[in-house]
């Protein structure tokens, strides 16, 4: 019998293959999720499955409560912080979770990804947010679930808008990263491991290295992505 | 009905296609044009179109003033930068930009790449340039364009010939490189890579490295691009 | 005639082609062995030869004493090593030992890799463990028998188990990882390479990065590891 | 008609092939040769020529005068040097160069590769050395030639041996590896490459790392290479 979220499910399965070919998770370090807003529900990796045995009717299917709508098996451990986050914010359609190298090393550093160049700028017009690491209090409790309100309380703190800015990296764990589709969450996620790579190597070569000035971040920002913008067809 | 220029973007295709499975590009952050100087016009990437759809008849025509002769797509974003150069450089052949990752580190640490060994002299005899960011009214103003400017006027100030040094950064933003043909400029694309990973390995083992003494230089440009060259077939 | 050990030499072989396609080896510098605690023998590599000529029937077969039970060819240059951990820790299935680059900068550095962040919670509680290079006196000895004496000792030194920390380095030489079986152990080793690798990277970014903190190494061990574990199916 | 030199031509390309699949060369920058002591000639690549497009019967054979025996291709334009060098080595039968990136790094950096591990002392039992630039008139003078000459006046000023010590950076330049064969030059570059990256890393973690004991370099050594070696079939 055919499931009426076979092609969320399908959406959520190709992505999260794409995680693994882009070679962004090793083992089963990462999970995507999907969300189809009409029906309120997202779909999601299963727990633990490598990427090599994940089959599209192995996708778990749960509402922004995290009840399980469809599936068989447990859903990625990490499933509480992508339902907060569909459940809060109302238009993104996508969520990735990686723990890629470069994007991890920053987190563990707690830094912030400084905007060095145009590469960043192409994508976002701030520095990468790294929020700090959780109270202790909220690891103890609800963890998964409190580590969507980090997310969330971090881009309030600083002023930041999902739709503009559509990554952050949690201190001494990694990245999420969202978009309007799954595909773009992954797309999102390569994204912020070379700028992150760019931004190591840049800080290697000249550790006095200056921002990107504010009118070429404009300038990139806004010929992708703004009301004139010019690129892509 | 065959295009007069089907040659002429047969060979833009393959110079795009081989910047890609040289790795130098992810998605669609990077172009190849070449140029045909009989008819005045030159091959372009189409903008954001990822390398595994690319297709020859994808690619677009255009005059040097930038108006498109042939092609039913928009071209790359960076169109105006090519078409400058082009007009300007009558010898160079073909021209490809790329967001490689340690080409762009340098460029975003604004520091030329010092000629530490024989694989950049037997390439050029100088550091590989980068120019300076742009002045904010230059990037307010028609920016693609204005990197072309930028481009010859570091030549100019610094006395290099496009026909000896076929590669620059450009601060904050990545590599230009070009050549005698489109597949030329590809090439120097991936020297460039590989000399910026080399000079960035020199400094981390020996902040103190010293440059290639002036007799070592001279050799190995000579003996493949001097008067008696003999290296290649 | 078929052996009765085939079922284990077929495990050790699988294991070891693995340890290659992860990229963990390069020629012979490797070894992977599978124990059978009924029979009170182990399977283990021959020595010196390639990944891409080894065959399941190569596999060597030996009692924890280092006696031949089945085989033609002789065992990997470090069988005693293994032959010592399986003798004295009972609840061990399977050794893998690289020369994996990461793993060994830090061997080489002779230091411990400290726990930056939850990918290495994941794994194990501690830092990883580098135990120091061995007296002269047991070098000149029975130096792949002392190798063994060298690990325990490091592990009753600290305090620490090896059914929780299921690796450690060795100073100036490189990894051996552990596990129930010999393919955990292969995963254990890629781990290792891979939090040694952003470990590396994250002291690189902020030389005073600090050890992730108490509650979320408990939080990431206990979720994966703990009584009310709720990672995998 | 089927020439007298055919397996040594065939040795000579499989060599070089084998070390574009290792990763170790781009485009032309690298070379191989193998020498027929019998007949007193050797096989080398020829200049210019890619490796994708590389066949059996362009293999040049030349006499340690440097006269071509057989070919109609001009030879590598470093032929010279292993000429030299098989001139002065008769145990020699092998000889490879190449670009490859972390050895390049080394000798741009012109210092020795310390010995810090077993992986180096597996292979040799000293600092790899990292010969001076040449003088500026050995430079003006017969560069190839004087290449080999600087390589086997550094193992004399040393005190090193060629049968002991089968690889040497040039300053500035980057590796020559030699062996028994062409395949094991091949190999003891891959070494080369393996140990410049671990020793680099090794240095980044730990900038006051100390040199491998005595005691363990003689071990490893020995256990590979001395009369009682127990390492291999």
């Amino acid at each position: 019998m055919s499931s009426k979220y076979k092609a969320l499910k399908e959406e959520c399965f190709e992505a999260n293959i794409e995680l693994n070919d882009l070679g962004l998770v090793i083992y089963t370090f990462g999970n995507v999720s999907a969300v189809d807003r009409d029906h309120g529900v997202f779909a999601i990796k299963p727990s633990g499955v490598p990427y090599e045995k994940l089959k599209p009717e192995d996708i778990v299917v749960l509402d922004y409560e995290n009840n399980i709508v469809e599936g068989t098996m447990r859903p990625s451990s990490d499933t509480k912080t992508h339902a907060f986050l569909y459940k809060n914010w109302n238009h993104i359609g996508g969520i990735a979770h990686t723990h890629a190298t470069y994007s991890v090393a920053w987190a563990q550093a707690q830094k912030d990804i400084p905007i060095f160049g145009t590469t960043h700028a192409d994508h976002l017009t701030v520095d990468i947010p790294c929020a700090e690491p959780m109270n202790d209090s909220l690891i103890e409790g609800n963890y998964e679930h409190n580590t969507g309100i980090q997310i969330i309380d971090c881009f309030k703190e600083r002023g930041l808008y999902p739709e503009e800015v559509e990554m952050i990296l949690i201190g001494n764990h990694g990245p999420f990263a969202w978009g309007k589709t799954a595909a773009k969450a992954v797309y999102n996620s390569k994204v912020l491991e070379t700028v992150a790579q760019m931004a190591y190597l840049t800080l290697q070569i000249n550790p006095n290295a200056t921002r990107l000035k504010d009118a070429l971040i404009k300038k990139h920002y806004e010929r992708k992505h703004g009301k004139n913008a010019y690129y892509g067809q």
